[in-house]
């Protein structure tokens, strides 16, 4: 799995070595998980990795969390965050990551096998929130004896759980990283809309019912594509691929390959975004994607809060927010307000800016400046 | 056709008139359409209407050229540029405006019988180029005793359009006004990419082979929904729509009306886009939505001159481009470099941009204020 998840992490250092992870395994969670939606979730297991060990003192604890198709193997897909020197470290720190739920790297998702009807639960699966797993997140920290965190840091619907984690468990977060997210806006949100009907659509799918064997590779790659958009950025694709022509020879002025004139040979930037469809749908179960885009859509870290003074003003932690310069997804004008909105609601909510060409993606595609101005 | 036209205009006020054209009918070729891409159309239809009356000096004549889902009917989506001391004048100006190839509303495109094989052209419909289209409307002005336009004009592909109008036929054009174009970049080809696999991926669409009564409906409006999120803008999605829950009362924190725990109730911005996808499929084709992407795609008005200067250089007319200050599709820098680039190479080019927060879609969404920055 360390390759697939390395190779996914889209604009990784090609040079980083991926680091192995001290443990790697599943926790069962005791009993049932009730969910924000009203349904419970019955000894779901939790799949994670954890680098480095707990020290005595049990105080150099870390929690990393991942973005919508990441994995809990962040020294694969993060290396350059544990250079020496940097963000993290495998000799000073006892990092964990954990898989989300939902998702297709270990931990219960729509795949998985419900206990009360012994079969998968498909279309079934449940909503779950942000609030979901930072609360089963907690049990799993519980079960390590890790009580209190030094940092708890993770980019995109990772920020999303990590802020979570500040509001939801004070008392157990000393400092926090929030890297390019704020609530969903509309825009993110239509995005969102436009990915879950690729899948929707693609016959396949059938319901969310298909075989593992037979899945609605159309649809996922297309909602993979119209999301690496979001990820990237227009003046980046602008100067990678322009208007050239594929570079396997495609002509767009020619007929495609099947002789329809309706389609023609593809430009360059057709042919990068058919590898990205291509090789993300060999990595990641459509089910799955469908469960965390809900979880995204529905993150509202106000939910149950009667205003931002009694949500944010809970947090006891040292927050860090990170916008990145030329993200469309997060705009980091969208950041940059979402952590003044703490700061007035009485948390230490620091802002800083990435200034990047990658576009949300950057903090997977750029982690040596990212780290750059974490130092 | 006059009121579903009207309704297209996706922001066009509601309070303009719709104005009725002198003369609506069809211009057929005389003989063989000789395309860029080496096929040739057999006597291709024009659909084409006219407003207001030529002139005995023959000196008031205009086109408008029409955007991707637009129609020769101008007075319909554009009445607001005929107000009383705007742009055109029904009692100055004799205004035609013609169908493009490859449209559904009248001019020759894949739903066309092809007299060669008394078939429907479907997927064999040629690639018709920005430069094809406008050689067939200079046949048709002939045929109009239109020998010079005082004006062209038009927005998006309409632009495309209005500029090949004054490469190719320097002599005949005395002013020209683009507005919210500049040759497609790689995000704009990513754009189209995404929509075209959208409606080739619909199991409806059978290889562009689909009956008329049974089109790809739902590719059809996916793609609608994709494009319209590049028609309109963050800040004014945010201001409509935010995260509020769908107006007809879903709830996005409770499973859809089918059931399925993976696809929620609507937010409001995906209420919006599915209306827009399912208005957009009554009124528009998806073989012609191909096609006009295809055109969209391709131009590139260097294409066979050897610089920037042999083709620019050859304009006579005063040319005006138009960005738009929220344009994320053809963004106002890009537009505005685009003119630049004119002006260096020999042209008469001037810039000016229009401060909306519709996006693209702001010179039909705000007609007055485009009306009013051109005065």
């Amino acid at each position: 799995m360390t390759e697939s998840i390395k190779s996914s992490a889209s604009g990784s250092s090609p040079g980083a070595k991926v680091l192995a992870p001290t443990y790697e395994g599943d926790f069962v969670l005791d009993g049932e998980l009730p969910l924000e939606c009203g349904c419970t979730l019955v000894s779901p297991t939790l799949h994670y990795a954890v680098y480095g060990r707990l020290n005595a003192a049990r105080d150099n604890a870390v929690l990393v969390c991942h973005a919508l198709s990441g994995s809990a193997l962040v020294g694969s897909w993060w290396p350059e965050v544990f250079a020496p020197g940097a963000v993290l470290s495998l000799e000073q720190d006892f990092v964990i990551c954990i898989n989300m739920l939902g998702s297709c790297y270990g931990s219960t998702g729509p795949g998985s096998v419900n206990p009360e009807t012994g079969q998968p639960y498909g279309p079934d699966f449940p909503l779950i929130s942000i609030r979901d797993n930072v609360r089963a997140q907690a049990r799993l920290l519980d079960s390590l004896g890790v009580r209190r965190l030094r940092l708890v840091l993770g980019g995109s619907i990772g920020g999303m759980q990590a802020l979570e984690w500040a509001i939801q468990f004070p008392e157990r977060v000393q400092r926090g990283l929030v890297i390019g997210v704020a609530p969903l806006g509309a825009m993110g949100l239509a995005l969102n809309h436009l990915q879950r009907q690729a899948i929707q659509h693609d016959p396949e799918w059938y319901g969310g019912r298909y075989l593992p064997q037979k899945p609605p590779r159309r649809g996922l790659s297309l909602a993979r594509q119209i999301a690496m958009l979001s990820y990237k950025s227009a003046p980046l694709f602008e100067e990678r691929y322009g208007r050239n022509p594929d570079r396997s020879g495609e002509d767009p002025w020619q007929a495609d390959g099947q002789g329809s004139g309706l389609i023609g040979g593809r430009f360059d930037i057709a042919g990068y975004l058919d590898h990205q469809g291509a090789r993300f749908i060999d990595r990641f179960d459509a089910n799955s994607y469908l469960a965390i885009l809900r979880t995204m859509d529905t993150w509202d870290p106000l939910r149950g809060y009667a205003s931002p003074q009694e949500a944010f003003g809970r947090i006891r932690a040292r927050l860090k927010f990170i916008g990145i310069s030329t993200d469309w997804l997060f705009p980091a004008e969208d950041v940059r307000r979402f952590a003044e909105t703490l700061r007035a609601s009485g948390a230490d909510a620091e802002y800083r800016e990435m200034i990047s060409a990658h576009g949300h993606d950057a903090f997977l595609a750029e982690q040596a400046e990212l780290v750059r101005l974490l130092q």
